[in-house]
């Protein structure tokens, strides 16, 4: 990409406007105590959509909203056709932060603001998208907008889907007046670029100011159900137990043990563990375990499934247990285009903030554009590494840091 | 003892006597679909006691009621003096078996029974009791009776014991008419023998039909919680996480091991594990999990208690966790007289039946009145090892055997 520098000096963006905007979002469902919640196509959503589409406009751009009700503002080049896009989203989790997907979107807004404010043009048009229920929180899959923006998943199987609530996608999209006209999938896609807060502990820790995101994280959940025998803890022997919560145990200790061996960045965790009857005294007969494995090379995450299946199937065997076993989730791996790594790298280097590689553990849209155009995503610290939480927070210095490479990549990808 | 033995040929008890009195018993406070329940001090043990007493004094006993409620049926001896003791208890659990408990009592009934039928007296008093609330399934402790009987809790403080519905034990005592007028403590006991189920799967795994049961086990139980830092299972670095399910996993596989490594009938079970917020993707910020340990022997159970304190703090340090310890019960190992435990052996033997020594794992009316004499226990198998089920059994047989060793060891220890 060093052939295709911009034609122009790229202008700063600036801070306090892009914060004014990301903690106005913020207000829109703002929580008791701190934080807020949008969760999809609720009224807080559609208030929060209400705003940004505004504020899009203000900025000259021409929004669309789709079948699926993701809000897409373009921005005219020079040169007609695919755009060079940014954004992320605005629906959040039940108790969120105000940076969560909204820095993003705003960002990109201020990206378009930046130019306008200094005449800019660029050769291809820039677009600010806001994808629908990235978060999953109300309706699954998560990443829905971008998902069936690429292909990935029928309009029409997405409007079935029942959510918590009872309530269809399509129901509750038409109830906020969101469920729009525009076909999904347009406009095509020349770039795409995603700046996101890192929700992981790496940037901070090791003192990077900018991610340069590689990729994202395969991602594999499995429920193991142990079947043993109930027995009372003082008087069966030893080697006579068929003992569920023993299982439970052996394998939450496994899959560590495993992680540390595999090494790279393979995870592995168990976050759920359920004894029945859960007494004191008393051998237990079920327990359910859930492992949630990932890592970013599709081979290892197979590796890291088939030592686990393998470890469970002897623990059973050896303890005299049954085991059933559910796949809940499976996400491949997803490599972001290596041109486009480079290219946040240099530009962070070029603005003197440190940078590095790093994988994205969470799922995020830029994985679901990587379908059908070059993609990549910056990422920005979160202090403590907290994320889905509303101590969410990341250092104006540093959304300052991500905003400035966003935009110079945005301008270097449409001239 | 061989020096003691009966001076007449013992006769045999009669098994359906037996049994008719141990199913009319279990229909007190029948559970629809099989089994009983009648806790501590309620109706149902009221009815209970209503009928055994009737019985007893069909059986010419004397029957005395003491202020915690102990019933205590003697029938006089050719001398004067401390009667040579047998029973158990009538209270249950919320779902148990007629045998748990009730056998003992009515197996001591049938002993009287089946003397007084062949006009046979013996030298010393004999006594069958059934102990208040052994079962502490409404009130704590359990094995409540004979422990204020030994002296180990006062009557003070015993009936100002609050249950699980709010009542104490004293107000519930009066209400069913069992505090009685009789002082704890007396009569002074010579020696005591209690006929009980096994609870347990050895007796039957090994093919014996009578247990001559060496003491019970020592029990220390402790609930650990480990106090971490709740964060995404995708982005959290395994080197950096403080993951409190990883240690509740990690302690639940220890003591399986340390358990495998001492041997012996050391036991260990991790039978409850909570999880915070216990979500798939989520690393828990918190695990209470708690450890039963047993041991016969106080010296390998002190052991046991340390080598976990040891991996829990070396786990804690390790993973970087908080971690609280709360000691919930001790109580320390029981070793019945050998004298006691020969006597049982050697009788069962004359009588041809398989006869092994093992501990108990449950704690016994017998524990507590080993503490003011000689006294041991005579177990018969649990088919399954089930217990505190209302599939409990324990085959006709077996009974009869039990019954019959406890008949001829009354009569010469009273001889």
């Amino acid at each position: 990409m060093r052939g295709r520098l911009p034609c122009v000096n790229v202008p700063s963006i600036t801070t306090d406007r892009l914060l004014r905007r990301v903690f106005a979002l913020g207000a829109v469902g703002a929580l008791k105590g701190g934080g807020c919640a949008r969760l999809a196509f609720t009224e807080q959503d559609r208030r929060g959509r209400d705003l940004v589409i505004q504020w899009m406009k203000e900025q000259g751009l021409t929004v669309t909203v789709d079948q699926i009700g993701n809000a897409i503002g373009v921005r005219p080049g020079l040169e007609e056709g695919a755009p060079v896009m940014t954004g992320s989203h605005i629906d959040t989790v039940g108790t969120s932060g105000p940076y969560d997907g909204a820095l993003g979107v705003l960002a990109g807004l201020e990206v378009i603001e930046t130019l306008n404010d200094h005449g800019i043009q660029t050769r291809r048009p820039l677009a600010v998208a806001f994808f629908s229920n990235e978060e999953g929180a109300r309706f699954a899959p998560d990443m829905m907008g971008s998902l069936v923006y690429q292909g990935g998943l029928s309009l029409a199987d997405a409007l079935a889907t029942v959510g918590i609530d009872g309530v269809t996608v399509g129901d509750a999209l038409r109830a906020i007046g969101y469920a729009g006209p525009a076909p999904v999938g347009r406009p095509n896609v020349h770039a795409f670029v995603e700046l996101h807060i890192e929700q992981g502990p790496m940037l901070e820790h090791l003192e990077f100011t900018i991610g340069a995101v590689t990729g994202v994280q395969g991602i594999a959940w499995t429920e193991y159900v142990f079947s043993g025998v109930s027995n009372h803890a003082g008087t069966a022997p030893m080697s006579m137990r068929h003992d569920a919560g023993y299982a439970a145990g052996a394998l939450t200790h496994f899959v560590r043990l495993m992680a540390e061996d595999m090494g790279g960045d393979q995870k592995a965790t168990v976050g759920s563990i359920q004894l029945v009857p859960g007494l004191i005294n008393v051998v237990a007969k079920k327990a359910t375990v859930t492992v949630d494995l990932r890592n970013t090379d599709q081979d290892r995450l197979d590796e890291a499934i088939r030592r686990t299946d393998e470890f469970v199937r002897t623990l059973a065997a050896r303890e005299g247990l049954g085991v059933e076993r559910q796949e809940l989730v499976r996400f491949e791996p997803v490599a972001f285009d290596e041109a486009m790594v480079s290219a946040v790298e240099r530009i962070a280097n070029d603005l003197g903030h440190p940078v590095m590689r790093l994988g994205s553990g969470a799922g995020h849209d830029a994985q679901m554009l990587a379908r059908g155009c070059s993609a990549g995503m910056i990422f920005v610290p979160s202090v403590g590494g907290i994320s889905h939480n509303i101590e969410e927070f990341t250092e104006a210095s540093d959304i300052e840091a991500g905003a400035n490479v966003l935009c110079r990549l945005m301008v270097e990808l449409a001239s």
